[in-house]
């Protein structure tokens, strides 16, 4: 069995190379030169086997999915990453489960330039943990507290796609691959994210589902709103999978995993909206409008309002 | 059962307030102002039931250790610490226990004034892993990697009792609490790894065991060392609890645990040194010398050779 210290060099012997890393992977603690002036933005997020992942999940996407589900928060403050440091415990010290993990983890730290700069390897039950460093300059970040009654709340991308391929296979049924590799690699939207940076009002990645996250958003903000669910883009896999429309609902509105950004703007700035996504090649669509009051109202396009059967992904509810 | 978002609720009512904080917890991502001109040191390490700390430990000692092990990473480098994040995973949320583990993970912030300004908290088995931020003026880190032939090898404190309270518990016998203590509630050694930046050549912290660790900063610096065990400070505790001297020297020279400074200078500061430590309130204490070779010998005060029963803790050997 190879050694934590084997691990550690093979991890090493992978890593993006910056120049503002005056030390990385090797001494007590890694040691980094942030550029004057920029705001530092943190971000850490675990993801346990049998609770973040289903157990089919392969090392590689388990590799890319828990430096994406960071680097999506870091997109949802308009920051730019540029490190991380990564914890990984582990039943067993296996080359080739560590060999797969690296790929995903670095073909993902590579599209975006991000240093791995430190961390742990440890024996436990399978869990990684993940700690993102982006910078921002200062007034530019992009929080879930700037929504302002009369915005515009949007989503990129097409919510719902993540929690199909986990419907899917909590079935066992035929699953979509297309479904599944929005599951397994989701993409974080660091290009939008840099773009709505002093355009958008308020912002928060979709990880525990649209209607929960839009609250969370809400809350942040003292406002309420009131969501389209039928002016939600919907996939051509999602709709081949999900006809029916309620279920479909229930899968937009409430699935998790899906790590869109959803945010607000004045109305003023929907052309510029529009824009940013074009520059940042995603789909952005208008969804809905913030409101006085303190809920998020789901209606359909007729306006009848829609109640979802479970509010959201809270880890310890139930 | 409470939900997460409670969970935070309780986390974010007892964080510590600084003003480089311009938001904590509660967004997608913390979002921080380094000092200008300061280096950022950060250091990542993971507790998991089971493996790191005895299974009858208390939740305040876990909350202690978790942020302790981190804050001696950065002691090791002679960083000023700032700020954590925190990412928990527990099997099931339980209020008490959470309470119980914040009192220690705080009362350990407090001393150093580190505010927790993000992470997360999941639903698996008994985990903490936190990222610690701390900042040093460029250049002067302390590194592994600076150690030079002919420099003095110096320790802080006492090592061995974490080792030793570890050997009774898992004996079963009877217990020394004093002991215990140092397993539990390690002291990061902030305040000597201050005064010992830009006048220590290399340093490291004791968390696999004296020998182990003096080889990971000897292998960084491309020297050997020899160290005199008899040079060891005993504690009173480890006296009474390991009498015969071949047990004291294996629990002394290979127990981990003990986050004691491991630290290298040359001969003409050996004066300075000791006002470090004055300065920090802890003994300091010079066992030994960097050689050349590759290796770390120990012997005893006769100079005869010592074998270690077993080569360090490495979570993945065995």
């Amino acid at each position: 069995m190879a050694g934590e210290f084997d691990l550690i060099e093979r991890i090493r012997a992978r890593t993006v190379a910056r120049g503002d890393v005056v030390l990385g992977i090797g001494d007590d603690a890694a040691l980094l030169q942030p550029p004057a002036g920029q705001q530092l933005v943190v971000a850490m997020d675990t993801l346990n086997a049998g609770v973040h992942f289903p157990d089919d999940t392969a090392p590689a996407d388990i590799g890319w999915k828990a430096l994406a589900v960071n680097l999506s928060d870091l997109a949802a403050m308009g920051a730019t990453p540029a490190w991380c440091t990564l914890s990984l415990s582990l039943p067993a010290s296996d080359p080739v489960w560590i060999d797969g993990f690296l790929d995903g983890f670095d073909a993902l730290a590579r599209l975006h330039d991000v240093a791995l700069v430190g961390g742990d390897t440890t024996r436990g039950p399978l869990s990684v943990c993940v700690t993102a460093f982006g910078l921002v300059a200062p007034g530019m970040a992009l929080r879930r507290d700037g929504a302002r009654i009369g915005d515009d709340v949007w989503v990129s991308g097409t919510p719902g796609d993540a929690a199909a391929a986990l419907a899917q296979w909590s079935a066992g049924g035929p699953r979509d691959p297309a479904l599944r590799a929005r599951l397994d690699r989701p993409t974080p939207r660091l290009a939008l994210g840099l773009q709505l940076a002093g355009l958008a009002s308020a912002a928060i990645d979709i990880s525990d589902g649209l209607l929960a996250d839009l609250a969370h958003l809400c809350r942040g903000s003292g406002v309420g709103a009131t969501i389209d669910l039928d002016a939600l883009p919907v996939s051509d896999a999602l709709r081949a999978a999900a006809p029916d429309r309620d279920t479909r609902r229930a899968l937009q509105a409430t699935g998790g995993d899906d790590y869109e950004l959803c945010f607000t703007a004045s109305p003023d700035r929907r052309g510029a909206v529009l824009e940013a996504g074009d520059g940042a090649g995603v789909e952005v669509t208008r969804i809905g409008r913030i409101g006085s009051g303190a809920e998020v109202i789901a209606v359909g396009a007729d306006g009848a309002p829609w109640t979802p059967p479970r509010a959201g992904w809270d880890h310890f509810s139930g």
